[in-house]
């Protein structure tokens, strides 16, 4: 029996934080996991820019819902559904991810909480979990199932390395280079192929 | 952050096995967890009665393809997904839970699988793991999350006394004076309050 770990960003949507840089105009917002690895590291950027700046929750939830799924994603997501029980596994925010999963007709998601003071300023994040995705995937493992994951960047390869099958999407091409153990994908149909492939039952 | 975890049949869909044997008037079949805690006990059981009586998965499938999930659940179910992560834990299989999902539009779901050989027979039942509900929960737990379980029967038991908070939705009155402990709701808008009461973030 399967379990189909997705990364979001990247994956199914687009990253978030790059997006909201190009709208507001704030270059140094385009900095991602790809760049800075240490994850708290990046957030506490983030929040003190975001601070700087006088954006609030209400300017970037404003984005994020002007912001659809990559093209393709909710086909293939739906698809997937249909046949593999899916989990979302992200580094982001259920505040930032609530419209992109409405889009997505709501597949379950593994994440963060954003804290947001009285002025809708963001004060501080709370993470679940350091290293969460791969936790999950290996929590799924000891409940016995088949575990193939699915992801584009640094962060995601714990996640891939843990899981039965590990596929890097999307990926640039110094993390495809540094991780040639994981098969790669571009497209979704390329994707689900993989999947498919990996699945004891296909 | 938290995460809900409910039962299936007896909660958003009614029981297959009742169900089925009521439409080909099967009195035995209507044997369910509630009369034999035993699982493997009880679906040796079945698997037998299916044999001598020439029933084949087609058949099975047919019942469950005509039976739509129980009044308001697909209200309740969408609701809770838009503010909750919602995972399905069942002793059903794949197989027969496939219509249903696609009636609640595909909330993830652990359960088992069935093997059903050339001719169509359900030849065998594979467990994914045993007490699943339970080690589901806790698993949960341990990625961080606080858990809300509910679920209506005794093979529920386990998985609700795992939770941070543990829900009888609709038991039988047995279950109900057995485990004092578990708050108790009869209807979805009850069971929806208890579970944002027992949330920490309402």
């Amino acid at each position: 029996m399967e379990i189909v770990c997705l990364d979001l960003e990247g994956v199914l949507i687009p990253e978030i934080w790059i997006n909201f840089a190009e709208k507001t105009g704030i270059e140094a917002l385009k900095r991602t996991t790809r760049d800075e690895p240490d994850y708290d590291v990046l957030m506490r950027y983030r929040l003190d820019i975001l601070d700087k700046h006088g954006l609030k929750m209400a300017d970037i939830q404003g984005v994020i819902d002007s912001l659809g799924p990559l093209e393709g994603a909710h086909e293939f997501v739906t698809k997937l559904r249909e046949e593999f029980q899916v989990v979302i596994l992200s580094d982001t925010f259920y505040e930032f991810a609530e419209p992109m999963m409405r889009q997505l007709d709501w597949p379950i998601l593994f994440c963060h909480r954003l804290i947001v003071d009285e002025n809708d300023r963001v004060a501080d994040y709370k993470l679940r979990l350091t290293d969460h995705k791969r936790k999950a995937v290996e929590a799924f493992k000891k409940l016995n199932f088949f575990t193939i994951a699915a992801g584009d960047s640094y962060n995601d390869t714990t996640m891939l390395g843990e899981a039965d099958c590990g596929i890097l999407f999307s990926a640039p091409d110094n993390v495809i280079a540094e991780f040639p153990q994981f098969k790669t994908a571009f497209e979704y149909d390329e994707l689900m192929a993989h999947i498919k492939e990996a699945s004891p039952r296909f």
